[in-house]
């Protein structure tokens, strides 16, 4: 068995992580911390995992590293910046980290601090660290021992531009205008467990609105996205737009291009279903299909609807996942299955839950 | 026209209390206070009242009593405890005050101090104070100074039971059994304009619970409706089981209760109908409607349908309002239109809002 | 493995058993039938299932019933009144059947008929049917040939008031007065998968309603349940009504009775804990804790918590189910298990989904 | 007065049209017809508005024609292909016409033939009608006969770009580029009032989806408002996606540009302001704000956000508006209000109801 140790798990990327690794069959949660809860049950928080998890929070203190130590693997599900204070300790005592924060998500140091607004504590580590996305990242990912886990948006994104990018390189040339719009939508959930006014039900529910038009942190993940890990050969310019969503789990980015002649002469649908056609967790819908953010609840599948209108000369990509699954905590038991040379599906296999 | 002041205007009740009061035709909002939010516009907190209203939040700190002494109304839309703090400074200068917490609507100090953990500091004005139920104390209310306005569920409760209390008491016979349950939903609303975990909108959407199972500050407040302010003649002994609906704003009330033999031959539609035929505000439904919260969405109208099974000596009676409109904010207007003598209805017309 | 056939599963407790038994280490789904959607994969219906379960709809004709009766179970998740049908049949060849539908629940053939308006089929193999509440008929069910699955609100009813009934009859005294309270709220999904305009979203959500006040179906089965399953020595007057919550899973009944003196002298807590101390799937809250039905979503778990108030003499049970799950579903593949000799919880040990 | 006449008011806009007419000060609804609900009052149907009116359905048969013609105005609340068969009879008689549906938006007769699958039935009218934008077409609808209501995503997105394409023109340079990309989002009322199992409540809440993905009917009315109604000197390629919200009423639409190097150089912001600054109904709001569609929930208000961003050569329009008032029956009596020289808010003045 694993022994995995979970860092701050009071948050929903936190309890899903506690679902998902006490179900599954390779793993033992040794160790559940939080500071602001030590001494307490999980499931007096979560009463939901009562009869499921035995865990109580703990702070060890001193101990705390010395503990983590001890673990084959560190789930950090805390605030941005926690992470990157441990990671050095923990890999040195061949302990893997997966940091479901921002801490290893870009290697930019200014792009980091830009964003983030701190310094970053373990520049030599964070380039080592490999960028959690199964789909492109697998071969590095087995040998990995820190991993920045994507963010919800980034991965949605990445892989929808995945087959094309990919093309475009392969070809040389130029399938798509150089702008590319991803207007994207998300679930509450994907804000966090947080008292918050902005987040009360009566000021959210049968309600919708954009946010983050300044500019959004995830925003530089899907530009090095697009030009480090696809290595695109061209130049794109992204607009990135935000919305949040009266539902709790889910998100959908719509990816809109322009189509170049080139670009029209390609079977989109075929290169999507081509390029996925290996992987476990990744679902071209037949054409006409659209798909919609339940179709993945609670599980770790992302779908893809590829709609091209060559009169139009435009090419649509929606994509689909749950924003606590796919684009948080079930990546993150994704990649730890790579990591540990595990069956990738490993714990990872249950339906979504539908209606 | 009337001058009025909002005292407390940040909540829920305080920005139904600007929408109602700027569409009323007699009244002029010339005051409107807050400690935290001083030197903002209204509008700011509030985008719905751009171009509605050009209000702002103001604090005037030791002149706040007298800017108030200035005005005919003050509407207390704050904590309890607030309003019985200023009320007697008001009054003695010829103000009328309008208080949407609970300050003045238990009679009894020792339920107040126990409900709600502090020590009345104006007694002898609250002697005076007259419960705002217009559909039960409309001729007290004409020449009233000080008003309680009623908690949401006791307008609920109170004026569902009134018809059978009455007759009960006309007839000299008890007509249903002692014990009464009444049992309770809101909407997320009720719980005001705060940030909490709980509200959180990922913990409260798909979600239904109970709560105040241990008793609710609203109990009394029903106790003291059916023994003082319909007198009952006969000892009811109430259950009552708040439960939170993932909805914004409605209040639905099951009030359950036996039939005695006596209250069998009763014909309580008609009972109902006749005991309200005049009233402005409360629509009894024909026999086999249901009542749904949303067809008294943003109205001060309430809906009451009643079942009588006699087989099963049953009588249910179901209540609905909007908690924010009858059951805070529209009731106060419609206490303020009584107190100065104006038509009812005045400012309260408005359609509910369906879909 | 198990042979499994499901008949109707078009519906949500048609999915949702799609979704339990392909995650069943113990079963194979060998036939799923509709005749409306005959042809049709199951994952056109419903595209969470993609890569879940490749089955197609089938309507084989007159060669059903012998394709039936080769499996091992049949699962009938079709109106009322299709199961009672081709139930004789299916036990001549050897099949279980366990119906989700009403056929085999109501032992009263008058009840029966006045419910669900027609005439029962076989009248004989009824007597001999289970139904199936694990909790108290498992030993029966060991050997059960015909199983009707309880109704999603009976099963809250029973297994709250199970405890109670129980030390009544042991003590041989009233503990709870004669007349029981249950006011019942469920989620939408339980009227069903079908297009309807009281269904329809902008109908629904933001809104609250009671229904069924005239009678539910549902009423005269948790009467039976209390006289026949818990044998009552005590009548109990039980007022049922239930009402639509805008989510789409859960279901929570507060169930409201008075203690008699001797009631009250009872640690109802205690009791409650004695009595389910062994059941996998029945958890009693600590005190103080409200259930919430979300802390149940998609799981099998029914969650109780107990309150009780001697000086009013109030004993308040409330009780949470996934209505698809534990109150359908769930349930029927739980009966499943012990028909068949298996460890009761296989396949039913997910954890909720929460947020 | 005005005599105004419902045609086929059993709709969601239906409705809006008579809560919002019945409260209009200077109209009289003398006329409420629909052939499947002849002879019920529209309270028995809408039980929200009991107490608000007391017309009832009728269907007049032959004698329909003759009735509306003695009212002045008639609102057709109907499917598409119903207006056109009436108009020319109806303005014949001097009565003025406004269509909520289609039949008078497009005049190209073919993109009406292709989009809504029939044929026109009165062209030469269509030439004359106007099409119902006040805050483009006031002077036109001042003396129109025949007015069709625009789609509410036409809308926001011809109010949203109006003031650049308008600008453009005026500098005879192209300021944004060729490409707008026009990501709308509605509640799910905007879907009409119906049964219809994709839109049942456990289909639709919790969930996310993209629809229309390969056309949309709103997206020739869209394009023909920037090359006709705005009479755009520069070509422009729209791509139009609309997604449905789990929400009642609420429409956003994001629209993404780019800025040309001229286009950076104007100060969008002011340039909105100035464009709308006598616009009774179209709020431009501060920098920095974004608009949430509760901001005009209930109310005829459509609210606007400018955001540019020089350095990515951007320029985002979020619109907001409520789909059933300023996308719909608000809009259609703005245009009457207009087409008998009232002052264009009357009736109009309600504030949005939050929360």
């Amino acid at each position: 068995m694993i022994s995995a140790a979970i860092v701050g798990g009071t948050g929903y990327t936190g309890i899903e992580l506690i679902r998902l690794l006490s179900a599954h069959p390779k793993v033992s949660i040794d160790l559940l911390t939080s500071r602001s809860e030590a001494g307490t049950r999980a499931d007096e928080i979560f009463p939901s995992l009562r009869g499921i998890s035995d865990l109580v929070f703990s702070d060890l203190g001193d101990d705390t590293l010395s503990m983590l130590q001890r673990c084959d693997v560190v789930f950090f599900a805390t605030p941005h910046g926690v992470a990157m204070r441990q990671a050095e300790a923990l890999t040195q005592a061949g302990v893997k980290v997966i940091d479901l924060a921002a801490d290893f998500r870009l290697q930019s140091l200014s792009d980091f601090e830009h964003w983030y607004q701190q310094s970053h504590t373990c520049p030599e580590l964070l380039k080592k660290a490999v960028y959690g996305l199964p789909e492109i990242n697998r071969h590095k990912l087995a040998t990995a021992n820190v991993v920045g886990n994507p963010g919800c948006y980034p991965t949605t994104a990445i892989l929808g531009l995945k087959p094309i990018i990919e093309l475009q390189n392969q070809q040389k040339t130029q399938l798509i205008d150089a702008r590319i719009v991803i207007d994207a939508k998300s679930g509450v959930s994907g804000a966090g467990r947080q008292a918050s006014l902005a987040l009360n039900y009566a000021e959210t529910t049968d309600n919708f609105k954009a946010y983050g038009v300044t500019g959004h942190r995830h925003l530089p993940e899907i530009e090095q996205g697009i030009a480090q890990l696809l290595n695109s050969q061209f130049t794109h310019r992204v607009r990135f737009l935000p919305h949040l969503v009266p539902m709790i789990r889910g998100m959908l980015s719509s990816i809109h291009m322009e189509l170049t002649e080139v670009g029209k002469s390609i079977d989109w649908q075929q290169v999507f279903e081509a390029a996925y056609e290996r992987e476990p967790f990744i679902d071209i819908l037949p054409k006409g299909i659209y798909p919609d953010t339940r179709s993945v609840r609670a599980s770790n599948r992302l779908r893809i609807a590829v709609h091209q209108d060559n009169e139009r000369a435009e090419l649509t990509v929606l994509v689909v996942q749950d924003n606590l699954v796919k684009g948080a905590a079930g990546q993150a038991v994704q990649n730890m299955n790579v990591m540990f040379g595990l069956d990738e599906t490993l714990g990872l296999n249950d339906a979504p839950i539908v209606p």
